[in-house]
């Protein structure tokens, strides 16, 4: 009975997308459930896998929020 | 002061709600602030609850999205 | 398949006791799996209740540790 | 790496706001990237930081959701 | 940036083990980070992946913490 | 009445301590609800900081345990 909670910021990973999209999150749910199967047996109809989108203006790493660091780096790469 | 999270799907439990009610998160914190008191004596006002509401297509069981296994459900009750 | 999330600090409520007791657990575990059922529906078996015990140096409010607020608290009743 | 979790109510704190703005979250996410960085050490670059905003209906303290308490707050100083 | 926490409960699954292996959490971790990598493009030095272990005493489903559920299991296999 | 939760790893930062000691976490708690109450106003004695001490076998970056990278680093630097 496994329970995994995946923060991720509220990015589009494809072109065009503004957030994970429902086939990514499956393929997230299926994932994480087959790899607890593997590796410790638990059955997949008892692990709760939670995915948390967060804005980036809520989301900080290196002290900026990633919303800043996004513009940073289209900055640099002009 | 305990901190209580409860995650929950966003689905209503109630005919014609899509999500839970006002009423229901009421009961719900009520419920969790007398409980704590009566079994551990936690004052009510040091004891917080927060309810999570998280999309079906968020959320994992079985190795797929609840989504689906309502989609499965509805088929099978026809 | 509601996800609780209980965090109280590693301290005795009953006398003698240093931290909470397998019965009060028991209570705490029983008690909201019953308030999910009752308010949303929710069946005991796929209703998961995780019990975290946080230590007194961990915890704060107040602005400082919960060892502090006890040792205070202490002198002040004498 | 410090993972640090900030759970407030979705509530504005300067007039006019109704949640907390771009500039304070800012403020938060450098208040504690800068803290772990003197106190532990932790470089700022491997420290996340996420900002969890929850309704005032979600959030309950003292037995009932802070909605209430803001209702009884403004009847008390009428 | 993904921040993944994975709970489970403080229980071998591999004979005369008493709790998850150093080899197996190696192998979560891996696991996680690889799918976070295929599926997100999330690269793998700033993918945080956390194991929380709980006590069995400390995990409840089906109203009844798992300890119950293992005495219990034990039984009916005689 | 903000809930505050600091993840580190259980690692001293200290020279001959291994892992955070009474006064770090003192001064995390002071920081951290200095900032929520400098930048939100939210009084210290309703804000809650809760910090977990991870061990290291337990949280993954880079696809490995920190053990290993703490190795790694130090054959590295020799």
């Amino acid at each position: 009975m496994p329970y995994v909670n995946i923060k991720i910021t509220r990015e589009g990973t494809t072109t065009g997308e503004t957030s994970t999209t429902v086939k990514e999150k499956q393929a997230l749910i299926k994932g994480v459930s087959d790899l607890l199967f593997e590796v410790l047996g638990k059955p997949h109809n008892s692990t709760f896998v939670v995915i948390d989108e967060v804005e980036t203006d809520n989301w900080g790493v290196g002290g900026i929020p990633v919303t800043e660091h996004r513009k940073q780096a289209a900055v640099k790469t002009g």
